[in-house]
């Protein structure tokens, strides 16, 4: 018997699930749960589409609801409302409102004594798993976080906010130099503008004052004032045809040392080179999926993160296959 | 009230475990086993020194038990015989008897309600969950694992066993070529040969036959004629001067695919670089050990692995501190 996986929300995570769930053997999708009207999507392997208030009456054929929505808008509402009658999975991504988010959501749980697992993907995800993994082992030591090259949503959309821009992608870009002083266990002190460069690709109105949109972005607090910032105005054909990508990626190092007098160098590197930020963040989901099912049927319930769940209730495999084949 | 640990032999692990409590403030060290007549062992950190067979009359002092024996003669009996008495963590690492090491540590610790950690350190261990992690998020892939450049204990000793020899260091090490092709998820084929190098240092005795010692290391079945291997003969000087380091390391990737079509590629790293390889052996072994006492109070007990533990147990802050800083 397979997992039996839904779906909310149809956007590029979604999509990247329905991949996902399809390729995992011991899983699969029984429904997809959209606000808008389900009449019009279409979906790539043909899974029934439902309006997101009939999800309650299906809870006895879905084991484990994966929700694709915005941090921003949709996940603070729509976990803990689902956490009420489904395990379920997000990967909410506002640092700051983690604990927030993790209260609510665990509440819920545990009314309803069902798993949630929150904040999965990469960063949170994958990277806070390598971040405490590397401070256990190494106490001793300095946590380095580069992300990139690859868009960031937040940077593209403040850059929009100016007035007479029309359009923008932005790049976060790790300063090679600064890694690579990392990679060699140097533990340099790195400011903000040491580790990453910022570089912007503008579609202005016309007539629009460029030399004043370049002064607010590369000005702007928070968001850009603390980086290099360079600034490329193109056309909205030029943005379509060269900046849609979705790649993305980054590394987490820790470097510390052992010894009696603190003699002996380490460094612990994890890095994603992914083509894809979506399709690889929903792999991410399922495989937690797969976790929050176990979990559920060994009677656990609760909000976990990440940080929570050990290795092997990611892997189809069982113990006794993992220890003979992975170890 | 501080996490009490035992260490049971005093080699290069021994004593990087007693390195890595001092370096741990939630943990301290309550004693160290020798089956050596204890009054010839100075403890760097002046810990006390006691006979092996004197560990059974103080279970009610320690809470974890590190055992920092070989894994050739020493765990396959210590680890089964100290989880009769204790919470134990060890680092048995002949990945071919893992499942059997298992079955007996298992036996042991459930009759006596204890936890053991068995195989822990980085390959067996941080390796071994970077494999785990890796085939679950992409189970459309391919793993790569590369050691090195370090010292091969076992290659090492196969050298010393050959007529002639006096003493050898043998070096394997990653070919860069393939971590190039790989780390650009060309996703090469790749023989064992295409992998690692082996590098030797033999110092021969005086008036042995150094073209027939050299013929007998690159033709060694399993151990060097599967390998590109180059061999050095040296004097003893030269050999305790320049080879005595115990510098090791290596790659975990996992390389693999998503999307409809499987389009969109994706590379996970994970590096490691160390000084010292039996001191961060020892590091990974003392995080675990915070993780057994943890369970153990938990009332959990039996044996696990490094893929049975959920990160946050590693770790001395509390769940709340980890979803706040490490998320």
């Amino acid at each position: 018997m397979k997992i039996r996986i839904g779906i909310v929300g149809y956007g590029n995570l979604g999509r990247g699930v329905e991949n996902a769930v399809v390729a995992s053997s011991d899983c699969e999708l029984v429904a997809l749960f959209t606000r808008r009207d389900p009449s019009t999507i279409k979906t790539r392997t043909g899974i029934p589409v439902y309006k997101m208030e009939d999800a309650v009456n299906m809870q006895d054929q879905i084991d484990v609801m994966v929700l694709c929505g915005g941090s921003a808008n949709d996940l603070p509402e729509q976990t803990p409302e689902f956490a009420k009658y489904f395990n379920v999975i997000d990967s909410f991504d506002t640092h700051a409102r983690i604990p927030e988010h993790f209260a609510k959501v665990d509440a819920a749980s545990k009314e309803a004594k069902k798993i949630s697992i929150i904040s999965v993907g990469w960063d949170p995800g994958m990277f806070s798993l390598n971040r405490c993994y590397g401070q256990a082992i190494l106490p001793n030591g300095k946590d380095y976080t580069f992300w990139g090259k690859g868009v960031s949503q937040g940077h593209s959309d403040a850059i929009r906010r100016i007035p007479g821009v029309k359009n923008a992608k932005q790049y976060t870009i790790p300063v090679d130099s600064a890694v690579a002083n990392v990679r060699a266990g140097e533990n340099p002190e790195l400011t903000t503008r040491d580790k990453h460069t910022r570089e912007c690709f503008v579609v202005a109105e016309e007539g629009a004052d460029l030399a004043a949109i370049e002064k607010a972005i590369v000005t702007m607090p928070n968001y850009f004032a603390d980086y290099n910032t360079t600034v490329h105005f193109i056309s909205e054909e030029e943005l379509a045809r060269d900046h849609s990508g979705i790649a993305h990626g980054g590394m987490v190092f820790r470097s510390g040392t052992t010894g009696a007098n603190n003699e002996n160098h380490h460094v612990i590197e994890y890095r994603l080179q992914l083509d894809s930020n979506p399709e690889f963040t929903s792999s991410v989901l399922v495989a937690y999926a797969r976790a929050a099912y176990r979990l559920s049927k060994e009677g656990q319930y609760g909000c976990k993160t990440v940080l929570d769940i050990a290795p092997a209730y990611l892997h189809p495999q069982s113990g006794e296959e993992l220890r003979k084949n992975l170890l």
